[in-house]
């Protein structure tokens, strides 16, 4: 009898947790590292360094070897929220004030800043002769998280966004950081290049996937579960898949109704009728269409690794990412 | 005839500037890059990449393969300055309005994100078998460099800082990088454990003369060419060298003057008063050795290193900044 995925999963992200939390401690100066702790005692999916502490395994590297990689990932992940959060005013993150609501704006710019140093200072303790190569990628994934960053800022102030606009934004933000990891993962794990592309390509397919699922649970998902209140992206105006495949395909009433999104004037009250145009307008299929589309294309390209458990676990997470409501 | 060392200076500053222009480009996103570029048009004394590069030849290395780590620093230094300024509300620098003000705050933050990216994205392309060793002298740089910052902005808030604890501060968050870079310039040159030791001690010493010679200028200066307006830290209520120095030494009717400057209530007129108290008690003699002191120390380290024009150099350059009036 095997191990369920799940628990299997649990196992990893304990890893993850114990690592991190033996790595990122309260020291001094405390106005520096009280908030750095702060932050990763907020939990998380920890999905990241999961996904690439898995690549490593499936082209036959120990996971244990690309810990510290993982956390690097992780740490990199939270540096972009800790500083996200302060560029769109956000008052909380799962359910606890961001950095800047309860210190201050400069502890979190700070706070981000050391976060990304202490994110390389783990990268570059990894047991791997690419270390050239791991640190290259992950550079470059910062550099492109930042233009992706950059872009949606840009999008704030536009009227109109086109869908491929907004694919090509997720692809730099989101979808970076999961080709990244894998792509990591697969080079410390000693992955042939074949494999390693395959892994990177996964890694996009599911982060872009990820990120249009994000999209639409803030319309369909599960108020309780997702951490976040629903129908935020309609209040706030983000420029979401929903909203502009929904302004690509609508005319007359509804055309107008959209309008008020990008003006920011929706209430509270209305999210009920935006999910309605979102569902008449057809934007909905469209984006499980997407997602779908996405996650196959993530699954095949896993047909070159050689059959392991850890292969079966990143079909798993594909799954998952689909089913998941928060 | 041998070149003088104003001239030799002048090549390696050109070295390096022409490096940055190739490097640092405007591409899209526009609003990322736009303010990257903005930023390195704006001058500096590129003094880091040339200690950086001198290091490299004082050990036996050649500066050129040393052009890409000095120009990591330099971009890593603007880093720190993009996201000081935010940090400290600074309107302009360098006699020109500061990225936040020219362009917003969310675009500072992104900006210098971005050009710490792009710093380890030059750092990692420095022809040396030493990769993740230079890399690691570089993130523990970053590192030490917050962990001053958030010293400086701790001590902002007190009332009474030791004159130690400024020592300590100074030598993290401006020390750090002169020494990382000597350090890194060593380390590429393939010098000994002993020269690259040395070379690092040699930059730690520059780098505290370096910053308490900037507290000084403040006080005794010459406006035109500093860059800033005289008196600044007096009147931002700064806790410099000279202030606490001057408070440890002072007594009733000085003291209490003193105070004033804690609290931020010094007016523009008042100056000359406290150039005069800072004098009076001894302060500005104390902070001319302490310079002295380093500086001697800086060029006793040098005595290990062969006798090359690139030692030569970097003896210079501690006259240079001794003498410097900017």
């Amino acid at each position: 009898m095997s191990i369920t995925p799940e628990l299997h999963f649990e196992y990893y992200i304990k890893q993850v947790e114990r690592y991190l939390k033996k790595r990122i401690v309260v020291q001094q100066p405390r106005s520096l590292y009280n908030p750095c702790h702060y932050v990763f005692r907020g939990g998380g999916k920890r999905l990241r360094p999961v996904l690439l502490m898995l690549s490593c395994e499936a082209v036959g590297g120990k996971s244990t070897d690309a810990i510290s990689a993982g956390a690097a990932i992780e740490i990199l992940h939270n540096f972009t929220l800790v500083h996200d959060d302060i560029m769109d005013h956000a008052p909380s993150r799962r359910g606890r004030p961001t950095v800047h609501k309860k210190w201050d704006e400069s502890t979190a710019i700070l706070v981000g800043d050391v976060l990304l140093a202490l994110a390389y200072r783990e990268l570059l303790s990894t047991p791997t002769p690419d270390i050239q190569k791991i640190s290259q990628i992950f550079t470059e994934a910062v550099v492109t998280v930042c233009e992706g960053q950059a872009l949606d800022k840009e999008f704030e102030s536009r009227t109109r966004v086109y869908v491929n606009e907004y694919i090509m934004m997720i692809e730099k933000k989101t979808g970076k950081l999961f080709s990244a990891s894998t792509e990591i993962g697969a080079t410390i794990g000693g992955g042939t290049k074949t494999q390693v592309q395959a892994l990177s390509n996964y890694g996009a397919h599911l982060g872009r996937a990820f990120q249009i699922q994000d999209d639409l649970l803030d319309v369909i998902g599960d108020e309780g579960t997702f951490g976040k209140a629903i129908g935020g992206d309609l209040q706030e105006g983000k420029r979401t898949y929903l909203l502009l495949e929904a302004m690509r395909r609508a005319k007359g009433n509804e055309r107008k109704a959209l309008e008020k999104v990008f003006a920011r004037k929706v209430t509270r009250k209305e999210i009920g009728k935006y999910r309605k145009i979102y569902e008449d307008t057809g934007a909905i299929n469209s984006a499980m269409e997407r997602i779908q589309e996405d996650l196959k294309g993530a699954k095949e390209q896993l047909f070159v690794l050689p059959e392991t458990p850890a292969r079966q676990m990143l079909i798993w997470l594909t799954e998952k990412v689909l089913n998941r409501s928060y």
